[in-house]
């Protein structure tokens, strides 16, 4: 069987079982969430620790020529600042490994250190190590370490991807869609308009939610996940790790108001489907949801409801409650294109 | 200019300055150590936080259809322990990121899935979690974290590149050049011997020196960094970071016993230049290294002695003091071959 049968998530699923009886009782005992969330999370000397860590390859992840590198610095230490937030956590000490050939320009790599130093300021993060090294293709990898709280019981305080309840409703922070578009601008060029700029931006340098992340904790709310690979397929995760389906109203999708230039029907697959834009999915009960969405600057939509269902989907419902089928369900890297 | 140009130490150069003036004063004042040492450190609530990364490239770290996937999985960790050891810190936590291309087949994941699990277990380290993505070529790159003690004035319990004094006495672990001389047998099919059996073994399965990394702090020993690129090229990493200079006289050096089939040439080169070994090179006062080699299992030869030296160099002597010419002082990954 060749890895693109089994595709991203199938392959961790079988590394997972690979492990399963690995680690020692001493050190399983502290790990309070390995594979299969945001990040890995454990019980550190008063305070959780948590550590995940994100890889973007050239022509897979960002456009050679077209993705500026200051721009793949920020992105490649955003895209893991997310995944701290997606746990309610603060991020803390980067580790970046570069994979570079050896023709690469050299002040091209500066600019790239450039855009990780800007992330870092902005998210609050140090830069406290890496390693460089010689390949094929240019590679930036990203290990994050970040921290949070230790409940009353002394367990980590976290958000995790199967802690939703039947009659949960589900939100969305910001709007979607706009990361999936800048791509396609990005790859035709745009049309140099405001709209054009914006979605690029989107594309190029996203803004984890890391305040939204903690204070969906502090509100009570228990189940998070960021939207990185399309919000069907995320929130699919959520069921998955649940156990439960999850409806959700096309109409209450927040779309990105950038895409207006799109049809609806290809602006709605953008914010679906699209993937990289680095929202907060939030799930809880809806009183949690309401006092959340008062205490947040961002934008807080509910966008549907955790229900009890076998096979564990993420649905789009239309006006008639009919579900609608959306092509393609987000990104999976490794899985052969249909 | 190009990468190429600059070679791995002058880009990680390049890097801390673009960085040096990042973080923030809280974060940068809980980093104990940042870019150019084995790991980073930090302090964490009552515990030093460690942290290090490392990447094995095919072909360039490892050559396709010649290392067993088993042993690359055990190799892509025990690097990441090799550099908690040079701390003198212990690990815990370990994330996996794989690239692959689809075509791999999904079973030699699974070997490698084995051989990290093995060397997991054989370290005290769980594997938390990690990405998987689409790649031209196979590449594993691990980020571990550890911890360590603090001092009694809060600060981390570590062993550092740059703590070596003038008068210091240079120490190795164990035996130099076996892995070196594996590689060579590996690339060659080896002749089946008892002795290129253990070279393979040498080159294939890493054995971290922790015990004494540890043991070197127990003993008041602050200074060291482990052999992974050459005993000559880390000892003159310790020279760069301490501003001294380092005498290493050939007849001490511990010439893997494996290699007695090359001439003595070839083995000295080896032990010297060869890098991968993993062994601990320890500095610190005669009283202080004699002490730690009673105190441990395995074998620690005093090699030479730090002096006051201003180009900061590691130079190897024959028996009359007169320097020895060792062509090609290690490895640097980017750097073009001369």
């Amino acid at each position: 069987m060749k890895v693109s049968d089994l595709g991203e998530f199938g392959l961790i699923d079988r590394l997972a079982e690979v492990l399963a009886a690995q680690g020692g009782p001493e050190l399983s005992g502290r790990l309070a969430v390995g594979i299969g969330d945001d990040a890995a999370v454990w019980r550190g000397e008063n305070e959780a620790l948590i550590a995940t860590t994100d890889t973007l390859v050239q022509d897979v992840h960002f456009l050679a020529g077209r993705t500026p590198w200051r721009d793949l610095g920020w992105k490649a230490l955003a895209v893991n600042v997310s995944d701290i937030a997606a746990m309610g956590g603060t991020p803390d000490f980067a580790l970046v490994t570069l994979v570079l050939s050896s023709d690469e320009d050299a002040e091209a790599i500066d600019e790239l250190y450039r855009g990780l130093a800007e992330a870092g300021e902005a998210f609050g993060v140090a830069i406290a190590g890496g390693d460089i090294v010689h390949g094929p293709t240019t590679i930036v990898s990203v290990a994050l370490t970040g921290h949070g709280e230790l409940d009353e019981h002394g367990e980590p305080l976290v958000l995790r991807r199967n802690a939703a309840r039947d009659g949960d409703v589900v939100a969305v922070t910001g709007a979607l869609g706009g990361a999936s578009g800048g791509l396609r601008l990005l790859r035709a060029d745009g049309d140099g308009s405001e709209d054009a700029r914006a979605l690029i931006a989107r594309h190029l340098r996203p803004q984890p939610r890391l305040e939204a992340g903690r204070a969906a904790l502090a509100a009570g709310i228990r189940c998070g996940i960021d939207v990185s690979d399309g919000l069907l397929q995320d929130l699919g995760q959520v069921c998955k790790a649940s156990r439960l389906g999850a409806t959700v109203w096309r109409d209450k999708v927040p779309v990105d108001p950038a895409l207006r230039a799109l049809d609806a029907q290809e602006a709605l697959r953008c914010a679906v489907a699209g993937g990289e834009d680095y929202e907060l999915l939030l799930v809880g009960d809806a009183a949690q949801i309401e006092q959340l969405r008062d205490a947040l600057d961002v934008p807080l939509t509910v966008i549907g409801d955790m229900v009890i269902e076998t096979e564990h989907r993420a649905v789009l419902l239309d006006e008639h409650a009919k579900e609608i089928d959306v092509p393609s369900g987000g990104w999976d890297h490794l899985r052969s294109e249909a």
